[in-house]
């Protein structure tokens, strides 16, 4: 059945996350499908990248769907885009191969987590940033980073009670951005994330710039392997799902 | 009496703008003498240096008030900030000269007009950008933009029915920045705006871009003084106060 790659944007305020759940819940993956369903006609099952929790955006989420008659994507877009509610949109919708899968595909994915460090909060920010009044230690914060990059067992950043093969995951990048001021941003790029993982590592470098935590016990956290040693798992509504790579092929 | 100066960031989409009005409406200058009322026990009344319309944000506007016993204003702001909702907030308090007044002492204020000029329709941007799908000439756009610098009579670009002692202006900087991409943002400084100028200024270079009115004609529709030869008012929910400038002294 000829596949589409479809490039999502959406505010997930209203959302309850991607993945359908049972009972009424509004999630992204549920909206998406009735809106193919509406345009197509077809009761359908999209695949997602990731699977972003309840309050999560996303820039640029990938999802895949398997329609009987070929069509025009451009033409699909469109006709989605009509029907679809003002909190999501399809940003781009390309043929896929027929075996292409968001997420078994996908080589890299990057997560921005927003830090609103001011003294005051900020109405203006309030949708997307957490706010922290008390100034953070950005260097100690970068220090703990750079400890987390690379290849480990990410045992100790994964929500409590989720089952998965390996816990081992590549962090190619984790990285501070202090855009400006009082706006931190920590950008989290990797082959692949645990549940919660990003929220979890956010959680635990703000530990660190609290001055809670030291910069240096980051390798022990990781070979603890203990969900209870880290960090707490901070709020969704700051993260936010950017980019998913893949192969020039897919 | 002991003059206070605070300075507003504020999110407009709830507000019906900032000037109190007759009737029961959400205002911010309404919201925050009541704020101050019920941190203070006095009856007050607050100016502020720009009467922003309904639905317009502020990142930095700037009120007054006066209180009859002096207050520490540090603690005044945040008694403050714990009364005012969600969507303003006092980020800065500071004793001012008895006769600084936000409006008559301002030399200067920077507006942010905000446009999204992707594809399609942006989930995450639609609360504060202005969404045109048609891809703008940004430098026809800019060819305009300095044409409506300098000192001008800015009565074609003040709404219907205004009533002015003059309409003269000095608009020192009307500057188009493509920050990245599809975003681009108008900014307009000057010394002081006719009511929905920034909005008319922006809706005018709208239609420059979009190859519905010649670039060169800038001199020509200042010096008809006609509102109706301008362009529309472009939507207030893309425009941001982005800070009020005063001398040193005040």
């Amino acid at each position: 059945m000829p596949s589409y790659r479809l490039t999502l944007e959406y505010d997930g305020a209203a959302f309850e996350g991607w993945q359908v759940q049972r009972g009424a819940h509004r999630t992204v993956q549920g909206v998406l499908e009735a809106a193919i369903t509406q345009v197509t006609g077809e009761s359908v099952r999209v695949r997602g990248a990731g699977r972003t929790d309840s309050g999560v955006h996303a820039e640029a989420q990938v999802a895949s769907v398997a329609l009987a008659p070929e069509r025009e994507p451009e033409a699909l877009r469109r006709a989605l885009a009509g029907v679809l509610p003002d909190d999501v949109v399809v940003r781009a919708c390309e043929a896929a191969p027929d075996d292409f899968h968001p997420r078994y595909d996908a080589v890299g994915k990057l997560y921005r987590y927003r830090i609103w460090n001011g003294r005051e909060r900020s109405p203006l920010r309030r949708a997307r940033w957490h706010w922290l009044r008390t100034p953070l230690d950005l260097e100690a914060m970068r220090r703990a980073a750079g400890a987390l990059e690379g290849e480990h067992d990410f045992a100790a950043f994964q929500a409590a009670g989720a089952e998965v093969a390996t816990t081992v995951r590549r962090l190619s990048r984790l990285e501070l951005r202090g855009a400006s001021g009082a706006e931190i941003e920590i950008d989290a790029e990797g082959s692949g994330f645990l549940r919660h993982m990003v929220r979890i590592l956010a959680g635990t470098l703000i530990e660190v710039g609290q001055g809670r935590r030291d910069a240096g016990s980051m390798q022990a956290l990781l070979k603890s392997g203990d969900r209870t040693q880290a960090g707490k798992t901070a709020p969704a509504h700051a993260l936010t799902l950017v980019r998913v790579d893949y192969p020039d092929a897919r």
